[in-house]
């Protein structure tokens, strides 16, 4: 059998719309006219997405080969088959959505080089190739699908109950669609800087430092509890004639729900797990990707699959419920859709069995509980002491964390748990909340050097 | 990617030379001259070997597409390319050896057909294609190499303290090279009647009971203790898009080394592994081979390649010092046999990739220990914490056995032990000794049904 290799980024080569001669970006931005993005908020003012994050993940190529936000027919394509224009499959529209009243107010057109300012200073452009408009309750339905039009896998009607719902319904209902250029290189604040690998980067470590031939990634948005250990360890000994030869945890950092965990302990809780010797930092990596998750099950598994697989990873892993939330999806959506495909979402095979599709081989978990008659943590296929098993709950364990009870070792590694009481000590509260949302939104997981923007 | 399927028996088909009719069998063997089986034994008596059990595993087709007592032109082109006259890879010499007295007693030649006697009942027949004199030290040395022919994994030159060498050291001078057919099928006793899975009914219960559709084989001599369950478990964690469906152990029975457990209890103690829910019995089956371990360590393995192919397996795991025995093989020469091959053997390449070579997929494994920080059998590719292991010593396990101590649960699971327990009380002692090889040679795993043998 012919050994696995690193798959090619999707689409063929990654995309980099990176900037990095200040002169060449300081040509490009003169004289445009300037807009400060903000991010998408509830009515009562709750910020749940902030489209810098999808610029940023477009522009350093986690998306590849999507260059910027999109343009109506290729929308459409998304929707209804979920393929970009040029053929290959991706999962989410990625709009550049701004109000009626901003985009009278900004007096753009096609043709027209939109300088995107953040935190008061020039970011990136927008090159506008289009301008329409979206419902946005229209693409935020069609986007997760329907229990009428997709019924393999959905089960009840999206609502707004669902973040990623919400997002896609909270957008502006104009769309500047075109290519974005980053001009002004953000620098990472601790501790997300140890933390950016983005995917050119992380090919060449994954090459060259950690000489890695097959990678796993690891999807989170979640301190690591030891049931999520294990399914790292667990999952990583498949490969092709031995294990994989790396983790690489890909956590997604961006607005989340509240309970959830703040992003910094998420990282540094992975963190610690390589740091502390569970898994040696030989063979685990924590990296992560700037999104707003949209909670969407089968759907994030192909974005996950495509961030990961232009990151350099051969297998990606996925358990019951992935990136899910609620009871809109079935349990096993995520595991239909790579292993049989979901032909209403236009796979009528898996999706990296379709043409243009992805290379990453998924790897199909089952459940891991407690059992304290084989006395591990045990994974359902082997274990058959059913009466005994205890399930790890994350709402049990948050219920701990928050009481200020320390997890037993079974359920938390105490290095783990110190990461939570770090950012818990900085924040007063250990889980996200409004206000965390706020500040996070505010203060970003960046700062930008100062820059002028030249005349014309 | 495509699914991975159950591979085809090597060589093509399954050897079955079992005649299961009493009038065909009787017309058979009338007449013909009749030869009593008999152990090989070391010159103090001690019995290592007894061809009956070659017999049935090729005639029950374990040893696919071997189909008896090897012709010289075999037995070279084995011992110089590890290929069978129809090209198909074979690592060891299949051969049917008598003494010089014997054969002139016998006074059998080419064409004629010998009925084999065992327990006194007419058991096989051999149709002699060839009678031919070998040298059993040169054939014991050119079976498992030299440090210098072989300098990629011999380390070093093999002697009387290795079983398998010995084995072949103390063959009888005169090979009957044929055939061999059944002519009177033995009656498994208990316990080894339930774990009888001869290839193509184990290849019916994987499909049509157990539904399988990918099984990873276990190579077994040893009672397992909890490291072994958990090299099972986690090598079974490969396959394709999900783990493994079924875990294949496949005990090897015969004669063995003093120290080792007995054949029952090695079967019973893998039995109560899923018995008792450590691995269910919807996911673990214990199975056994009739084999006189050779101890070859790469191979050993190219046997258990073409058995457990053979047997229906997808997968083999691999371990470090697989059935290896002593120094004289590097630690690691398994895997480099399943990963790069050993040219110094006849394999470029992996015995998987080569021409008329195996189908069965290795999964080359690293090693596992007690971790007291991780709280959990660690694997050596994870586990950072090297100061504080505890290795899982299969002698120190002896040594608590062997003391009346019952060994804790993170050695080994008490339903396991018990079975030690269960029959050391038959045999008076835990472990192999002469008086266990003399009464297990003479009473066998087997007995024969009456059968006259008609005149000619």
């Amino acid at each position: 059998m012919p050994l696995i290799k690193t798959p090619p980024p999707h689409g063929g080569k990654l995309v980099e719309r990176v900037v990095k001669k200040r002169d060449i970006a300081e040509k490009m931005i003169a004289g445009c006219p300037t807009y400060e993005l903000k991010p998408t908020t509830l009515p009562d003012g709750t910020p749940i997405r902030h489209v810098y994050r999808e610029i940023m993940s477009v522009c350093y190529g986690f998306f590849s080969p999507v260059e910027g936000s999109m343009v109506q027919n290729e929308l459409e394509r998304v929707l209804n088959e979920r393929r970009l224009l040029s053929e290959w499959i991706f999962p989410y529209p990625i709009l550049f959505d701004i109000s009626e009243e901003d985009y009278k107010a900004l007096d753009v057109k096609e043709g027209d080089r939109l300088l995107l300012m953040l935190k008061g200073q020039p970011f990136a452009t927008l090159d506008i190739e289009e301008v329409y408009k979206i419902d946005p309750v229209d693409v935020a339905t069609r986007t997760f699908g329907t229990p009428e039009k997709n019924p393999e896998v959905v089960r009840e009607p999206f609502d707004d109950k669902h973040p990623g719902y919400v997002i896609y319904k909270m957008h502006n209902p104009i769309i500047l669609a075109g290519k974005y250029t980053i001009v002004n290189e953000p620098k990472f604040k601790e501790p997300y800087d140890r933390f950016w690998f983005p995917p050119s980067k992380c090919r060449e470590v994954i090459k060259n430092e950690k000489k890695w031939r097959t990678v796993i990634a690891h999807q989170t948005r979640n301190v690591p509890h030891v049931g999520h250990e294990m399914l790292m360890k667990c999952a990583a000994y498949t490969g092709d004639i031995e294990p994989c030869h790396g983790i690489l945890v890909n956590a997604i950092i961006g607005a989340k729900r509240r309970g959830d965990y703040p992003d910094e302990a998420i990282l540094e809780g992975h963190e610690a797990v390589n740091k502390y010797g569970y898994i040696k930092p030989e063979r685990h990596m924590v990296t992560f990707t700037l999104w707003d998750m949209r909670y969407g099950n089968p759907i994030e598994s192909l974005l996950h699959g495509v961030i990961r697989q232009n990151m350099g990873c051969t297998h990606h892993m996925f358990g019951r419920d992935h990136a899910a939330v609620g009871e809109y999806y079935d349990m096993y959506a995520t595991q239909i859709l790579w292993s049989q495909g979901i032909p209403s979402f236009g796979f009528e095979a898996p999706p990296n069995e379709v043409d243009y599709g992805l290379k990453i081989i998924p790897q199909n978990m089952a459940e891991f509980w407690y059992c304290p008659i084989c006395q591990e943590i045990a994974y359902s296929e082997n274990c058959g002491h059913t009466d005994a098993k205890q399930k790890f709950s994350g709402s049990f364990l948050r219920g701990m964390v928050a009481e200020g009870v320390f997890p037993p070792r079974v359920v938390m590694r105490p290095e783990v748990y110190k990461q939570i009481v770090k950012w818990w000590k900085v924040y007063n509260y250990p889980f996200v909340n409004r206000k965390y949302l706020e500040l996070k939104n505010k203060e970003l997981e960046i700062d930008l050097p100062a820059m002028e923007v030249p005349k014309a």
